[in-house]
């Protein structure tokens, strides 16, 4: 009888491949058919065995052939966590290029860690979908590893840290969206401008601050170190923050926030403190969300284009398993852009 | 060589089971392996016997065996569209139960049909998944049909239309909460209230009409049908439908929304016609998305518990797959409150 796996042994030997399936098995003292279950993602393997199988798959680097064929109708989605609006945005773009290519989408979410755990991978791998998309989540060297052996690709979504030079990744120019929203402020007559920042771990925030301060250096105005304030992404953040910064006697004219959500967090503290925006203070957010329409006033932002990147992000991952095909750009940065609505003006007095 | 199906067929003759695999073979003129391919939604069946099957499949309420073995360590999710903003409460929620049961959830959209497309049935019955949940989405009769057959439990999510009478259900307590919304009104002495329903296909929208009229007749008030105003659950519809309520001479003084999407739209709207909230204008809103706290005013609202509705969604789902348990109660609606926040007053002028 011949299973599918040894089938795909022959083809082995390729330049990029450097050991067969077979020979895996060989070093590892077990049948080919356990390699197989192994990078079928099955459970009856004893975990000693699957463990030196899976250091050997790494070691040699092997890669899986024919994986097109018995891919399943799936397209990985992982989540950094799903709580932010945003997520929403992200799942569409996917779901838009997913129902096209006749696929469907399975949501995870790897629960604040900042890669997925142990179990995700084996389930991936056992699933066999056409790729995975990360979102603000790395993946540790065995999972890629994992991944690799099963040739699955994987992208990563608005890196969270830096992904690794070889890894493909779809982000926003986030350092230009940084610069425009402050350059905006600066336009407007502030002076005194403060910054809320997102988590200093993800480079999206980094590079965000460091707009904002490359855009006060180039007018010739002080970066001050006390009206700058880190914290995460939700509203939560924004007001805490919001409170401290506005409650200063010389609190800020205009303040960038690091999302909307902070912004948003950034208005409940003004209208607590009694603080008319855009008249006492101006606030610029970053993302674009639909909500940033609907407050009042209404919220002027970057626009990062969240659909259209998950788009991207699906179509470069389904691009990338097919063998045949070079993917035009495995990095790519989409344009963020800024949207002027009536929560910026110029300072009172002026 | 025995196929794992027709180890299946031994156990059929139970009362529930009124025609075994190998008799439905028979009967279509096929081999059984050719039944369980069609089960096993393979593709390499002509479409003509493939239909002939499955309309054998149903009208002998063929059930599969050993289903929970087979399955895939999946959920499959479905919305009838994601745009909404609360599609992220309810994935949190199913995402909850399905992180604990070691299950990733599969995300699909019904795209604008209330009843997803018969692809997306074969796709399901491929993947084996332990349940499907549907949200605001019903299935037709074949498709149902399907899922049965193939042993795959489903349960509905806040029910578009009549799901029917023995079709598993989680809703939330929308009459209730229409009452509620409107007394509140009526008790800070609003004589004219306008109400922006969502589509009357939708049983949700017309039980909270019916307790805002229910709140109405039990206060000794007229309803006025031209307060009475609909459209879809998105910001757009409420924006519409606010400019036109509002602009009338004799406007309500306060309106009743059927989300809080709409309600944030009645805003918009307000804040152009030169309307404050809640000085001009009371709003009460409904579902209590996150955004309800964080708009000026923060949103009076009727609060939905997605997350928790979702999460019993799932768990029933799971339940209902295993076949020794019987879930307690099949039909479930989740009880609603009115959150007073400070989009409500009394009239201008009392």
């Amino acid at each position: 009888m011949t299973s599918p796996e040894s089938a795909e042994t022959p083809t082995a030997g390729r330049s990029s491949q450097t050991a067969t399936l077979a020979e895996i098995a060989r070093e590892a003292g077990v049948s080919a058919p356990t390699v197989s279950k192994v990078l079928n993602g099955r459970a009856d393997v004893a975990p000693k065995t699957r463990t030196r199988v899976e250091e050997l798959l790494r070691t040699h680097g092997y890669r899986r052939r024919r994986a097109e064929a018995s891919r399943s109708p799936l397209i990985d989605l992982v989540f950094h966590e799903l709580e932010s609006a945003w997520a929403m945005e992200v799942i569409r773009g996917v779901e838009n290029v997913a129902r096209d290519a006749g696929l469907s989408v399975v949501l995870s979410e790897s629960a604040g860690r900042l890669t997925p755990g142990r179990t995700w991978a084996d389930q991936v791998a056992a699933r066999r979908p056409h790729g995975v998309i990360l979102v603000l989540s790395g993946l540790d060297e065995s999972q890629r590893a994992l991944l690799t052996s099963r040739s699955i690709p994987f992208v990563v979504m608005d890196p969270a840290g830096d992904p690794g030079a070889d890894v493909p990744s779809i982000g926003a120019t986030n350092w230009q969206g940084g610069l425009a929203a402050t350059r905006h402020l600066v336009e407007l007559g502030h002076r005194r401008i403060g910054a809320i920042s997102g988590p200093s771990r993800m480079m999206c925030s980094r590079a965000r601050l460091d707009g904002y301060r490359a855009a006060l250096e180039t007018a010739g105005l002080p970066v001050d170190p006390a009206l700058i304030m880190g914290g995460d992404f939700h509203h939560e953040a924004g007001y805490r923050i919001g409170l401290e910064l506005l409650g200063r006697q010389d609190r800020p004219t205009a303040v960038f926030a690091g999302n909307d959500l902070q912004a948003l967090g950034l208005y409940e503290a003004a209208r607590e403190l009694g603080l008319r925006i855009p008249d006492d203070l101006s606030v610029v957010g970053f993302d674009d969300l639909p909500i940033a329409r609907w407050v009042g006033p209404p919220l002027t932002t970057v626009r990062q284009p969240l659909t259209e990147m998950a788009e991207a992000a699906a179509r470069l991952v389904l691009d990338l398993g097919r063998e045949q095909e070079t993917p035009v750009a495995k990095r790519v940065e989409l344009a963020t852009s800024l949207v002027v609505r009536s929560s910026t003006a110029a300072p009172a007095g002026r």
